[in-house]
């Protein structure tokens, strides 16, 4: 299923010489912090020493989640189409930040229970309407993972083929915390006490319920396919307790890295769809840049699991790709720094005892 | 000295209006964390729910400092008006930065040690050819300090004067950061060991002579003034242990709140021109957004003295404004999500029990 997906690492044939341009900058040595490991991660992956961010793109993928009848949410199933019509008419967080930053925004439905109407920013992709409720079965069949997967890739190679150079992925599905939390805990082993958040919200009951939903789903899934988890192939997992928008952002980010393209890795939910494209190729790790560290304190685990280095640290709890966009400026920066900043010498300024 | 600042705390009277515009945003409450703070800030100081931060300027104070003749930096002197040319040739990190956010950068000397060209982004407003070397006598005479205070002044008005409804600071001045420290100590009772730090590079030798520096001249100002450093008034401390380029930003961060408009506050020895301005008028510090957490040790700690929540965390130790305007595209989000997303009822979005 995953064959496609051949992800080599960046070259490491420019990393003198990017590492170089970084520290001959008018500034002392190491200043510019997290902005200069990113201007040398985009320069590895971009193979040049003059990077360019300047045609970003944001892709929302939305589906929703049949274990939400399990109520593992603050919110209603309905809240997935209303959002993303909030997202198609300019209201919701991402929109508001994309149209600051002039990025564009597409909204690609690959799952949502409900029919949407027709939108110049919605790609429709639906695989179904929703996902089983996986604690009672399996949540897709191999068909449908297949397709979720290709909606992701499709949409990376129209971006990618109109000259886009950064991809930022966001998500929205009511419960989808919970089937990334259920993710996380087969992926990882980690308990579900820990996998499992506040979502939009939950109090400390609703976490313990979603926690218990998640072992009981794991459970369930275990002696369905008569393997531990720990055995599953990335196939099966998705299949037993994946969710469409995040195995949609998983083959996004598989292609973004297929293409050497650099892609931002929003919150909790993207951060998940990462770790489950890891499992099917280990190199899309290098392609990705991680736009912040959410308030779900699974979250702050998944990151030191990824050893990730999120640019932001706002105690966002949000989703959507809000904070991908929110970072995007200071990926920018690091581009603006490498490519237009003066070196000692053609500024003329003494260097002290700095290189 | 003093007496010209009269500042308020900004008024109580919209806090219900703001918070319940934030809160009926499409988004779970509190989501979008740091940036929520901010849009409530800036609403109260700005006394609207429509907050404007479209017309910013970044201001960067520069000057000398007689104290380098005592070797506590790793750059010499020279550096001063050479990095100056280089923020007005557009090298810098912090003109590059200010480019890429359409952000006008003015530069003030206010006593850097040499005879700069004139240039349309620049402001002559030079004290002295430097402070003098504080280990071995006063810094400055009252009348410099005055005059310093009123560049800050000065500058401030004139860009509110022109419509700016964001001020942000950020300085040059080579052996400033040992100045920061020993006004720090002197302001705090923090042990020059605690409050001096790597600047632009120095190593454990070099920290420990800057340390050893800074005590031996608060021991000099005492035996001088014949106080022990916290009995000094704001006067006498910048006299003895002030240097012109902070004691200018304290001016006009002191003008900026006198004058009802939010300005940024940079790393390390911005953070002390704020200790210090709020030595003469406490309330100055309600109109303060921290926009980075540096990499100097002692910033972490003048950050905690001054309970702030920086906007960023990204390991930087640059000064010039950099972190100050790195962190204006998220104090522009926090007006953009506050003034343009939908709520929950524009946007006929079911807000479970949201609200």
């Amino acid at each position: 299923m995953f064959e496609q997906f051949t992800i080599q690492a960046p070259s490491r044939s420019l990393n003198e010489s990017l590492q170089h341009k970084i520290d001959t900058k008018t500034k002392p040595l190491g200043a510019l912090g997290a902005l200069e490991h990113l201007a040398f991660q985009l320069g590895r992956i971009q193979e040049t020493v003059d990077v360019d961010v300047s045609k970003p793109k944001m892709i929302v993928f939305a589906a929703d989640h049949g274990v939400v009848a399990q109520g593992i949410s603050v919110f209603p199933q309905e809240v997935t189409p209303q959002m993303v019509m909030n997202f198609l008419m300019g209201g919701a967080a991402v929109s508001v930040f994309c149209a600051q930053h002039n990025v564009p925004l597409q909204v690609v439905d690959v799952g949502v229970n409900a029919e949407l109407k027709s939108h110049p920013l919605l790609s429709k992709r639906k695989v179904a309407f929703g996902s089983k409720d996986f604690s009672q079965e399996a949540a897709m069949t191999s068909e449908e993972l297949f397709q979720a997967i290709q909606a992701g890739v499709v949409e990376v190679d129209l971006a990618i083929d109109a000259g886009v150079n950064l991809l930022m992925f966001g998500e929205m599905g009511i419960g989808n915390t919970s089937v990334s939390s259920c993710m996380m805990t087969a992926l990882t082993g980690i308990d579900p006490s820990q996998s499992a958040g506040r979502g939009t919200g939950l109090d400390d009951n609703g976490v313990s319920r979603k926690a218990q939903v998640i072992e009981a789903s794991l459970k369930r899934a275990e002696t369905q396919t008569g393997q531990v988890m720990m055995d599953w192939s990335a196939q099966t997992l998705a299949e037993q307790v994946g969710g469409f928008e995040i195995i949609a952002m998983a083959g996004a980010m598989l292609q973004s890295a297929q293409r050497k393209t650099a892609f931002v890795v929003d919150g909790f939910i993207c951060s998940v769809a990462l770790l489950y494209a890891q499992k099917i190729a280990p190199n899309v790790r290098e392609y990705a840049i991680f736009a912040h560290q959410s308030n779900e304190q699974a979250h702050k685990l998944l990151l030191s699991h990824l050893h990730a280095e999120p640019i932001l640290s706002l105690d966002l709890r949000l989703g959507e790709g809000s904070g991908a966009i929110l970072s995007y400026p200071l990926i920018q920066s690091a581009a603006v720094f490498l490519n237009n900043m003066a070196s000692f010498e053609s500024a003329g300024v003494n260097d002290g005892d700095n290189i």
